[in-house]
């Protein structure tokens, strides 16, 4: 099965994640969003956890703000923090309120383990390795929902905002800049025979546990009841 | 109830954890190498996590060492670190050897994720946070240990050596000097009234959340088939 | 000597700094931007270093946004990495090129020691240390900036530009954000009562420090050749 | 002119270094040790200095232990930092104790900008890439030292027992470990071709830097007032 392009790396680490990467992208939550199934309960329950963990993943996307070796890597980084603190998490905001959940509440939101996992390990693959480490870690986080987005793209029912969201023009060429990002990154340190050096297997190691922790996300979110 | 004497800040931290430092240091596995009756299968898979466990914790001892601000508290940590790989590791190796897993398999070991979380959580609050943040992460494993194994002194049976390891004077040692090593810090940093400042709360917070990662950890090595 | 108003801390910091603080703002360099005696060669060498300088400092500024602990102290830091990338470095390649030095030459500057010394001691204390650490280190840049700015007001000749850059309303408000930003972290963290505290002179000493790297930065623009 | 065997990444970093390697190794500060002219003042100023310095890089050994991919690495790299704190720091001392220089004076010691300057930079290396560029940035010192010191080796006059430590049996053994080290870690994370990667140019850039600072801290251990 083939995904989207967005890039060389994405390509082969997708590949390289086998059925987790399936698992993740095809995981029931997913599936309730394009179908409307989903109980608005999880949903909400989901959209908490996820303003959470997008404050941490900002901070991670900030990290690799800090670890750019070059001008346009830092630009490119810190686009995305840009975008994520001012444009992804007021949608949240703007949705939970529309559902009685002010944004109060929704910064008080108690971290779920799986939240808090997946975000201490993507930020803690950045702090101990260097940038690639870090962008191996972001990348089924970004483009993971790129692609589910154009997967759901079209979807009508309760959910259709989200879908769009990730389906749409802007977040898909959110993704092909990561996916540039990431090729331009390891090209300019590695060159191009980079997948052949022992290095590839530790970042193919970044995606996979990030894929993974994808899957918990979308568990603990699915749980009926918060911890 | 009263806990053992491990310094002022371990108090402080201890009783404002509540519950959950019951849970933890009461865990049904902690009951079950008490009284034996914990499977040995259990027995081995924790002992084959913890050692993954171990060689991420001393990696956060070798960042403590790395973030201290004086010689003293660099030699503690680094100190500590060298007791992790040239002592508590080797010991993890011998008994495993004893019971069939050798080297290379205890170090193939795959990471269960309760054991990432936990491990990911404390290097990141490092990284992130200060030296105080580390060790207030660091602490519940340490210090708890160090309870658990004064409350299990004595105990026969399959795990007496595990029991007699952490009641013993070595380690009982190390939590002494670990405990001074925490509120010279504070002390230090914050001055004698640290308790009152809005940063005890993050401290308390980071101490609380490792407690409860403690908790996920003996879940997870009490599961019956690892992930 | 009363300083502006960019808040508490920068007040006590600037005060503690004591001589070192008016041989950082009234440096033989500052004058010379002032009275139009500096010579046009050691303004393009500075403009050199100071754009390789500021590609770290927004390095650091993007580390902040890492270690931030609420939303808005995120969003203040990546501002301010905005800023840096997308408005002052973009002015620092006009104005090079309107002196014949391009792009590429730009980029490809040599890093000289005394500006080395500064980033990395910026960086190496955010890192080493937490957020406070972190926005000691970096408030004499940004500050001193400022209140030089308001004192070359009105500057007329050569450099009547830079002046009027940094006394104007943009980059003042900017200023009187980030001592918002530093206040609000401290009372967020220390309490009302933060500077009696002995994390006070850890912080007034990065302060001071990164007021003696200013001095050595100014010194190392007004050397005739550059190393 | 050929170098000591301290392995391959050495002896190519070392030829990649050039002049600046001869100027370092070779400096007048160098001679002035070999041959007894150092002023006993410059020496004292030096090793003052110098115990400031190891401070910081034994900080330094700890993050590499920290960011170690293998518990070989970690071991490594803490058996280093376990040296500096407990073998090289406490001849210091000794030293200086001989010239009526006590511990708390030692301790006391201003820190010289060009020593800042090269700690913070190692430090930073390590922080913001990897740990080849950490390790990249330490080579000099250490195996500089090495070399060094076999050159000095049987020096007579004031200076011979700084000739001896550095000559000696341990200090060659450990510069063989640290060139160990090295090789294994590119081998391990780059394979055997990675000196014609992209990612070589940018190690031997940290270690032709590094070597750049121990000119300046030879420099500054040369003037005759600390500042």
């Amino acid at each position: 099965m083939t995904g989207p392009d967005y890039g060389r790396a994405f390509g082969l680490w997708r590949a390289g994640t086998g059925q987790a990467w399936v698992d993740y992208t095809h995981h029931a939550f997913v599936e309730g969003l394009r179908d409307g199934s989903l109980p608005q309960q999880s949903y909400l329950h989901y959209l908490r956890q996820d303003y959470v963990f997008l404050i941490h993943f900002a901070r991670a996307w900030a990290l690799a703000a800090a670890k750019a070796e070059t001008l346009d890597e830092m630009a490119a980084a810190s686009a995305t923090v840009h975008a994520l603190v001012h444009v992804e998490m007021p949608l949240h905001v703007q949705t939970c309120s529309k559902h009685g959940i002010d944004r109060a509440a929704l910064e008080a939101t108690p971290e779920a383990p799986g939240n808090l996992a997946y975000t201490r390990y993507v930020l803690e693959a950045g702090y101990s390795g260097d940038f690639l480490d870090l962008l191996a870690a972001l990348a089924p986080c970004v483009l993971g929902y790129g692609e589910i987005g154009r997967r759901l793209e079209g979807s009508t029912g309760p959910y259709a905002d989200w879908c769009a969201t990730y389906a749409g023009a802007d977040y898909q060429a959110l993704c092909h800049e990561v996916g540039t990002l990431i090729d331009g990154a390891l090209l300019r340190r590695l060159g191009p025979g980079w997948m052949d050096l022992p290095r590839a297997e530790t970042l193919q190691a970044r995606f996979a546990t990030a894929t993974r922790l994808e899957i918990g996300f979308w568990d603990m979110a699915s749980a009926p009841a918060p911890r």
